[in-house]
């Protein structure tokens, strides 16, 4: 497959590109201007929106993708009011002038990126913050180009990921400093369910929803939403105590010691559909295990 | 009422603000740097952008604002590639910032300006066009204010309107021309409802749902969306026999010159809710009537 991917710089981009490579697709990347970063060598990179949309409609005309796996997305948790613009620009706007050029250039397939946090308690639709809300926005946009282009678009929602080389301060890593450093962590009571796979599952869902879209399209309707569900989920105390098994070590936590936050999910969401034919590849004990290894 | 008023140049914004005005309430519009517009004396002006967000929350404190109606809005039929940011600047960017500065402010209540293109077919979302689209994704981004700020939102769903002085090239300014120049039009079929309001009716919903709002916030549900109807509607070819009745006019159209364009509405928006205690003040026929007298 012929891909363009945005966003693949981030933890689950560069998971999902050297996976992509090795299975022998052809990859071009969004390069952010102003960014330094080194790619593999047989990565492709472009700069969208150096120029005015034309030229990069021509671009993605001259490159004649199959499809596109959009990654790209700011992420913050509580945003402070001067951050509304940014996160409206990174994660509305960036993605519909991907959109628009893909259609115009006539890609087959666009993949978008969702997450659990647009569906609080439950919900079709109820966002725990502005991050989640401007990620059900851009799916009101891709709405558009899915029932008024040939593209065929679709997203996956995640929830927790994490794995060797995660930048980003998750729990695994908070709880691996205490492991180290014996300090005692002060956390909530732990009673809320915790979602989350390995990047090797989140990196073998979006290649098996790339496969369908390329080789079996009619398994996938257009605008679908998919869910990636873990295997099994755990309270996050019961999390703790699978840390401590498989890292052969003993966390300080003081439970209760801080409140829930407020909009806490306590129970992810569970009514999302799975993407046809998708398993998952590492359980949390054999990911937990590869962290290990690390250290 | 202190409300902040979005788009009060517009067809819509001018005459909503002259009523506002005649009732007594206290309104302050947002300027737009570089525009020449005369307001009316008693119109406070304000430009939002013009330093940084926090100033335009003091700002919104300073003021103590009941509400905001937001109007303001780019309407592009048919996209252009190079337009893509700009109706998400403007319809999706924009109101996520006076929404961040009205809820940190704590203003009270929103009114959010919606289209039937939402709709299409009749479907709870189906965008007819991408101006449509960024109207869903805003109700979006709005719900994630109304679930977790005091500030209640609704939002007022229209279809065409039409009255005087409309800047905006309509069917009806089309068939006056006609009739005064005696040419002939080619249409398409013409059987196409048409769902059509006199402006006197869209001010009258607008305040309407205000005074709710104000006086009555329990008849209101945050985030609840409404839905402007005529009274009665009638194909585009029905409503030429009016026209020519009311106007004691004669309109050369060509029907089925023209193909039906590509997602026309043939059938518009009918699920919707109406405003609670909303009723129409002035009928097609009067409206029309109306627009005769000034000629």
């Amino acid at each position: 497959m012929n891909i363009f991917v945005s966003g693949a710089t981030g933890f689950i981009g560069s998971h999902l590109i050297k996976q992509l490579l090795k299975l022998g697709h052809s990859i071009t990347v969004n390069l952010r201007p102003g960014k330094e970063t080194s790619f593999n060598s047989n990565v492709k990179t472009h700069t969208l929106g150096k120029g005015d949309i034309e030229s990069d409609i021509d671009f993605f005309r001259r490159e004649d993708f199959d499809g596109i796996i959009h990654l790209a997305s700011l992420y913050i948790t509580n945003h402070k009011s001067y951050e509304v613009s940014d996160l409206i620009d990174s994660n509305v706007k960036f993605g519909s002038y991907l959109l628009e050029c893909a259609s115009k250039a006539s890609v087959n397939w666009f993949i978008n990126t969702g997450t659990f946090w647009q569906n609080y308690q439950d919900e079709d639709y109820s966002p725990v913050n502005l991050y989640a809300a401007t990620k059900q926005a851009f799916e009101s946009i891709m709405q558009f180009y899915s029932e008024t282009n040939q593209i065929k678009t679709c997203t996956l929602r995640l929830s927790d990921t994490f794995g060797q080389n995660d930048p980003r301060p998750k729990i695994f890593s908070l709880w691996e400093r205490i492991a180290k450093s014996g300090e005692t962590l002060p956390m909530s009571q732990g009673e809320q369910i915790i979602d989350i796979n390995h990047i090797s599952n989140v990196v073998h869902a979006f290649i098996t929803l790339a496969g369908h879209l390329q080789n079996e399209p009619w398994n996938i309707k257009s605008g679908a939403v998919y869910a990636l569900n873990a295997e099994k989920r755990y309270s996050l105390k019961e999390l703790s105590i699978i840390f401590e098994r498989v890292m052969e070590t003993k966390l300080n936590i003081a439970w209760g010691d801080l409140d829930y936050r407020e909009r806490e999910v306590m129970v992810p969401w569970s009514k999302g559909v799975s993407i046809p034919d998708y398993f998952p590849v590492v359980t949390i004990e054999e990911g937990l295990k590869e962290l290990k290894w690390k250290y």
